[in-house]
């Protein structure tokens, strides 16, 4: 279990330690960094060594808990495990924990969500007080002491230069082949000092291939031998496909009316089922050499770099299935080659989206008939994940794609209403909706004529009705730039709250159309 | 009136016509790049010419209407007059007409609010069809064909490459002296081919200093003499005065913290009597040497160059008094060296505002309690002006602050409220909430703490109560991330509707406390 060969430097060595008592050396009420990024690159063995801290704790009927702030998302034995014995202040600044989350709703867990790319900014500004301690993942040091990235690299550069003392997890079941994969970038500066970045295309690197630390900050190295969390690949079900359809025809219709470069623009996919369906899909097409610049590499995107779909592509993060952690692992002196690895605040930089023209693409949890996106609210109050880098992205974006089976809960729920119960991305910000159903092009279209599109082309037929209804109706009695009826335009969602579906009653309903025929 | 000293190229003398004859050249239901922004900068006479052709047309039961696409507002002899005759299909990306507010919200004359930095490259990428003709103002046309741009450049750099046909008005009224103010940057691309933008300081100079346009395009010359729109300036009221009392104090309590240097960072400052009451209290401040990186310059920041509180400003426009501008003209030579005019897609460039750190302040209608910011919509359907630039500023600003009087219509509305009813600005990109109350500081803040600072420093007295106890019984009864009642949520601005005033019966109200007590 303790493979200490990957720590490679000598001073380190000497500061091998167990978890446990590299985990006592951080104080309740702690500002705590860590490294992790949807379920990689997290610390494996201290997390659950402070764990048992905070259950002694627990039991002695006190409480400890410590802030903690990551790349985005971890795993069970981080997230999961602290947030089961409420050992979390503040999480920041995403999270998509199922215990996280319910303790997040509960009241019990306090959790700010936060655009990706204003997370180290932020800190380094100091706008969310200072950072202890960072516990920070990495695949090995080597001889000199620089730091070989693990699978993802999030926050990690930042967090190792603010944090006060540094704890090193070094794990040994990472390649560590993935050397030279990464591009850590150390010109970022607080104003007035910052410098343009010079990417240009999503192969540019403008880094080293290491993080650093001072050795005298670094108080703990702790090897540990487990794998990420490597979530099992589900392969793309029907409403997927056909969302990952209209997609791929609007791209060869953009290409067609020569609004789009046939080798596309660099692709930005959001993580999940429907972002896996798009690839795959991509994969089947006639595209070859294309680029990604992105946050994170699924299995779908490895295959596409296998076969020559895509030529390269930028992230910050692997979300690996464990086929294709092996298939990484195997082929990895190729991947290599295509693939870079790069600090969240480079990977979601506005500056370089927009320079870029990145075609995003980004999964939401509903959006109103004008376009507006909740990305990540239940019924307007209750946290899924956070917005994550969707908005970095999306604002920034050559083309900005939400995608979404049109209804959710076998049809309870409509992905299309009238007005987004909670507002992540504005309807400023949203160029296409996509459901199963078709794809709403809004480019060039006023509100109104926005939400014809969105309801003919996106709405599922249960609901397509109703949501013309309120458009009339709202259209007949308000203001008719964006007309709504403030007395119903959450009512799918108060109804939802109180029956179990956003359906009407289907009499009041009939009733309703035959007043309206 | 027809002074056509200012035409120096003989070339274009020679395609003087009137403005009769040159809006004869408008096509019905053409696409028209008009120059304009903030009241400066708009042509003068050719809309007034096709108003004439429009009145004409209406008179014999027809209809004449273009679509018209500027830099952001113009004056009521543009957007009012051709509002007035509904000759306008759509108007793009900036209004604050009131005809044209009264037309659009009566659903007779459809409206696109843009980012302004998304209009020039959306335009370009040709995702709102093709420019036909573009109407566009200078202040002179040097012997060689360089056109000396106006008091506001705006997107008149893409609407001359990008039109088909152009028609110059040559404004002798502007002062030829602007020659040498302006920075037009002619290294804009499509992507795969966008360079970095190398400004570091909002004084670095990336371009040249007029416009260009092919001879072969310009279809015609009018000469005219007539000044900006140039509103009277308001002395701030009471409320803004104490509003920039707030924000100043913030100001120096962050330099003071050292998360601020003592030059502060470039500010962002919107348009209107708030922001010119903020920048009248720098200028009484401890504050030398300052710079702005903005969108309009108001009479307030002129005042703040001239004694030294400014060193230089950079933006798209003038927005003056007659006072302002018989100041500007008079001492231009010593503006000039304070003073450059970019294209809006440089002025508001993300790139640019992330990396130089902008310090952003601009108004609001309402914000909720979690900070949500509604910039535009009454009541949810109705459209004031615009989002404007406010969107490139809040997500890019170093702090982004959103300020407003915390009720309107005589303590009718309040501005506070549970949820807004309409959002531009997410609670992601509201770092800081400002009223005649106080202050909310947000940052570092997750929402139920950001509702408790908002309610607290913002809410109107009148107000607070029913805010707070909103805020209690959402939390007893909702999802605990961000609390809301789906049932009451905008019941704030149905009441209003209903009654006029978001008050409620003080009867409901004292048994509502008392159950609560």
């Amino acid at each position: 279990m303790t493979d200490q060969s990957d720590v490679r430097c000598k001073a380190l060595a000497d500061k091998i330690v167990t978890a446990e008592e590299a985990a006592s050396f951080i104080p309740a009420g702690a500002n705590v960094g860590m490294s992790g990024f949807t379920g990689s690159g997290y610390p494996k063995a201290v997390p659950a060594a402070l764990v048992a801290r905070m259950e002694k704790a627990k039991a002695q009927g006190g409480r400890f808990a410590v802030s903690v702030w990551t790349g985005a998302s971890t795993a069970p034995e981080l997230d999961g495990a602290l947030a089961e014995v409420e050992g979390v202040e503040l999480r920041m600044p995403y999270q998509s924990d199922p215990v996280s989350r319910a303790k997040i709703n509960a009241g019990l867990m306090e959790y700010m969500d936060i655009h990706l790319s204003h997370v180290a900014q932020m800190v380094w500004e100091g706008f969310f007080g200072h950072m202890d301690i960072a516990v920070v993942e990495v695949a090995g040091i080597t001889e000199d002491g620089n730091l070989i990235p693990s699978t993802s690299v999030g926050n990690n550069k930042t967090w190792l230069d603010q944090a006060d003392k540094v704890i090193l997890e070094v794990n040994s079941a990472q390649p560590l082949a993935l050397q030279g994969m990464h591009d850590i970038y150390y010109g970022t500066a607080l104003p007035p000092n910052r410098l343009p970045l010079q990417i240009t295309s999503p192969d540019d690197r403008i880094g080293v291939p290491y993080l650093t630390c001072p050795p005298e900050k670094i108080i703990a190295v702790v090897p540990t031998n487990s794998p990420d969390r490597n979530s099992p690949f589900k392969a793309p079900d029907a409403d997927s496909k056909q969302i990952a359809g209209h997609v791929l025809d609007f791209l060869t219709h953009e290409v067609k009316k020569g609004r789009l470069p046939k080798g596309l623009l660099p692709l930005q996919s959001g993580v999940g089922n429907i972002a896996n369906a798009v690839m795959m899909g991509l994969g089947e097409g006639p595209y070859k050499q294309l680029t990604a610049y992105t946050e994170v590499i699924q299995d779908g995107m490895l295959q596409l770099l296998k076969n020559g779909t895509l030529r390269m592509a930028s992230a910050t993060a692997f979300s690996l299935s464990e086929d294709g952690m092996a298939d990484l692992t195997e082929n990895i002196a190729e991947y290599s080659k295509q693939i870079i690895l790069r600090p969240q605040e480079i990977s979601n930089h506005p500056e370089v989206i927009r320079r870029l023209g990145c075609l995003a693409m980004n999964g939401m949890i509903e959006a109103d008939m004008y376009g507006n996106v909740n990305s990540t609210h239940l019924m307007g109050s209750s946290i899924v994940n956070g917005i994550g880098g969707s908005g970095d992205f999306a604002r920034n974006a050559f083309i900005s794609m939400f995608m979404s089976p049109s209804t959710a809960k076998n049809g309870s729920i409509s992905c299309i209403v009238p007005m987004a119960s909670h507002v992540d991305h504005t309807e400023h910000d949203t160029h296409v909706v996509v459901t199963e159903q078709g794809l709403a092009d809004l480019r060039g279209l006023p509100p109104r004529r926005r939400a014809k599109q969105i309801i003919e082309k996106c709405a599922h037929p249960d609901y397509k009705p109703a949501l013309l209804d309120y458009l009339d109706r709202a259209t007949a009695s308000s203001g008719k730039h964006t007309p709504h009826l403030l007395n119903e335009a959450l009512s799918w969602h108060a109804r939802f709250l109180q029956t179990g579906t956003m359906q009407q009653d289907s009499k009041h309903w009939s009733t309703r159309m035959s007043r309206h025929a």
